[in-house]
């Protein structure tokens, strides 16, 4: 990216629509825009005025392409930080490429996905979080990944971020000291006062880390998979439970495109239900699923639905349930017992007291305690950081430099356990800043930025 | 509609883009902004004030739900002439209609489609032809179509109207002269000037009637039918076609989806072919089009190629040729004869000079001669009227007025041949200002103007 290149991109979406909007960032935008809008006869812009919004028209040459609005943007105040104009047209395919064609003309270059937003980043409009951010918000899809984007583009994870930077220099400037004076009697920080600092680093990225799990369910949806022998009533529980809130679903438009899997909003939260392409195609008749099939499903998913047949045998339900939960990790993943076709027995209530996970009794066809079920899913989610604005870790990426920054402080905390030396810990130590500072690119190579920003949109 | 009723849409496409704009409309736009937008702090927007641009957040009491630019327009200088607010926050579904859900929660009612230039046209901003070429200008898919649009638009064909309008109203008052004064023994306009005035106004319509032949062909594109025999190389005639201009068709996003018609865009305009979808998927294999259908497809056409192989028996040939002719309207349909594989033949070149229609000899195959095709195709349709500027009638609903308008300037013309009293003549008269009328919206019903902007995009 040169200095000086002035980039453009429609900004909104494709098709024939009402308005679109072409954005256009540089040190020549203004100049550009002389050469192409025009109001009131031979009349252009006065980027000198205070004057920000323009109707006119835009010309090459003597041909008109359209009546538009122009909105200038000054730099350094601005999304870039760079001058900006924004071209409102009328939102035609045709019309779009013309307008496109004619910024080229005039020296423009069409700007790669999210350039705009790598230009904010390297004029220090915002750091590498909260630009990643920006994508995580476009594309939101509840509540709470609403509200988690909308706080790490505001600041709220690189302010957490500084404390934790502003703690470790200062653990740095205090070894740094001792350093110093090492040749002499002088005792400046005793060890314990700096193993209980670094210990309390320690524990905030522990908190940060753990809180992925959380992050990562929210930003990608909760992986539910539904398991059960055939005709038990998989697809009719699916169906039951999608039903519950359709509408919702479906009201956002473009969440489910292009995906296989099933999805349902509740309480702000997305759950993703696993192959659910398969229990829909076969409506039971075909049940491909074989063991090794469900294994792989089971592994995938946060919450796993065993759903069993009510009127079975108690002891080979209790056999399955023992077996599945072998295969599961019980530090990230929830099981959950679904007596189906309750309605067709009557005193077993019972009868699984004493096993060692949730359980409900319902019925998929007849919709019976279906409620329930949808309350215990939404329940084996904690939302409470979020509701409390807390930093959620959202990102992979975020996640694997807290875990080595992580690593580093741990390192530190045994050095100091060993009695090393500070010049030895102070190394851990710039090894965790620089971590820290790859999350909000203080730190940075060109391999991190282009694969952050390749999965922006055009125009952003 | 309602007066002091707010709207707002969404006016920019669907799915997850860098931005959309949702547009507000109607006299309590900057109350509502007032109560859910924000900057710095707790200050809002002050429409006092020649501030046109904010930068702040959205905020549905203490949630935030994104940050925005906010661009106001104020009435009468508006899109509408009302008040309106364009909110231009991130591409987002999810953050979309939170928006929409906060602005109708504070009294603002979703627009239906065209919303936005039904107030327009209402609140005299523009007339209705020029309501119906932005719909135009946002679906035009070629130079020719944008240009037509676009002059409709800025109000050329108004203007036409407004001078014919003047002329008959002239007229009418010449007339009235004459009634007022018919007693006494004076003679006002002597029926021989009325006859040349009304024959002016006659020739003026009648040539945007004509129009409507090559406007029709610019907005809709130009119908053109491959016909012949099984095995003659349709198919590849097709496709050596459309390669020749590919990349243009495919660079206009959406032109060619939902179509089953293949479309080529040369020298400006688009031409159709009909009845593609059989062509190429039964890649000359299976040819299920009977007499009966071929038939259908050449009253639909305006252009019909007849391809026959140059190797086939010359008089074979001119029969069918004569045959397909007798089934054309040579004022409205062109014919064109071509004569494949040209490459398999020496001397025949002078064999069809006899013949009534254009021929061109070429090989489909070997790509010989698609050029001259190309051009002939192109100039088969006159586009001077269009380089020129003149007014072209592109719209059925205008074609229909006017023609009816014709028909009572026709019986105006008998009636001073047979010397019918002035107020006969007078209420020809009226009808035809009525018709003109109905064009640009002076007179109109509520049903036409749901017809118009029915086909209006949301949003606009």
């Amino acid at each position: 990216m040169k200095q000086g290149n002035t980039i453009c991109a429609v900004s909104t979406g494709t098709g024939i629509t009402a308005i679109s909007v072409i954005r256009i960032s540089g040190a020549e935008t203004f100049d550009i825009c002389k050469k192409i809008f025009f109001t009131g006869g031979h009349k252009t812009i006065n980027p000198e005025t205070k004057k920000r919004v323009y109707y006119g028209i835009i010309k090459d040459k003597e041909r008109i392409i359209d009546e538009v609005v122009l909105t200038l943007f000054h730099s350094p105040h601005s999304y870039t930080g760079e001058d900006i104009a924004e071209i409102s047209c009328h939102g035609s395919p045709y019309i779009r490429q013309e307008i496109l064609n004619l910024l080229v003309k005039h020296g423009a270059h069409i700007a790669k996905p999210g350039e705009f937003t790598q230009r904010a980043f390297m004029n220090g409009k915002l750091d590498l979080s909260q630009a990643e951010a920006i994508a995580d918000l476009i594309s939101s899809h509840s509540t709470a990944s609403h509200r988690t984007a909308i706080n790490q583009m505001r600041g709220g994870f690189s302010k957490k971020l500084r404390s934790l930077r502003d703690k470790l220099v200062e653990f740095t400037s205090l070894i740094e000291l001792e350093l110093d004076f090492s040749e002499e009697d002088v005792e400046f920080a005793d060890r314990n006062t700096l193993l209980n600092l670094i210990k309390e680093i320690h524990q905030e990225i522990s908190k940060l880390t753990t809180s992925f799990e959380l992050g990562n369910a929210i930003k990608n949806g909760v992986p539910v998979v539904i398991i059960g022998r055939p005709n038990v009533g998989k697809s009719t529980l699916l169906n039951a439970l999608l039903n519950e809130d359709r509408a919702i679903v479906s009201e956002i438009e473009g969440t489910t495109r292009d995906t296989i899997e099933d999805t349902l909003n509740m309480n702000g939260i997305t759950f993703r239900f696993i192959d659910t392409a398969g229990l829909r195609v076969t409506k039971e008749k075909v049940e491909l699923l074989g063991i090794k099939k469900t294994h792989e499903n089971i592994q995938k998913a946060s919450l796993i639905l065993l759903l069993e047949d009510a009127t079975a045998n108690k002891e080979k339900i209790k056999e399955t349930l023992q077996e599945v939960e072998k295969m599961i990790d019980k530090e990230r993943q929830h099981l959950i017992l679904l007596l189906n076709k309750s309605d067709k027995v009557k005193d077993n209530k019972n009868n699984f007291h004493n096993i060692s996970v949730p359980f409900i009794q319902l019925s998929a066809k007849e919709r019976i305690n279906i409620d329930a079920l949808t309350n215990l899913l939404s329940e084996s989610i904690n939302l409470s950081p979020i509701s409390h604005d807390e930093v959620v870790v959202v990102n992979a990426r975020h996640y694997n430099a807290l875990q080595k920054a992580g690593l580093a402080i741990e390192r530190v905390i045994e050095g100091i356990n060993i009695e090393l030396s500070g010049d030895l810990l102070a190394q851990d130590i710039r090894e965790a800043l620089h971590y820290l500072g790859e999350i909000t690119g203080e730190v940075t190579t060109d391999e991190i930025l282009s694969r952050v920003f390749a999965n922006f949109c055009i125009g952003k």
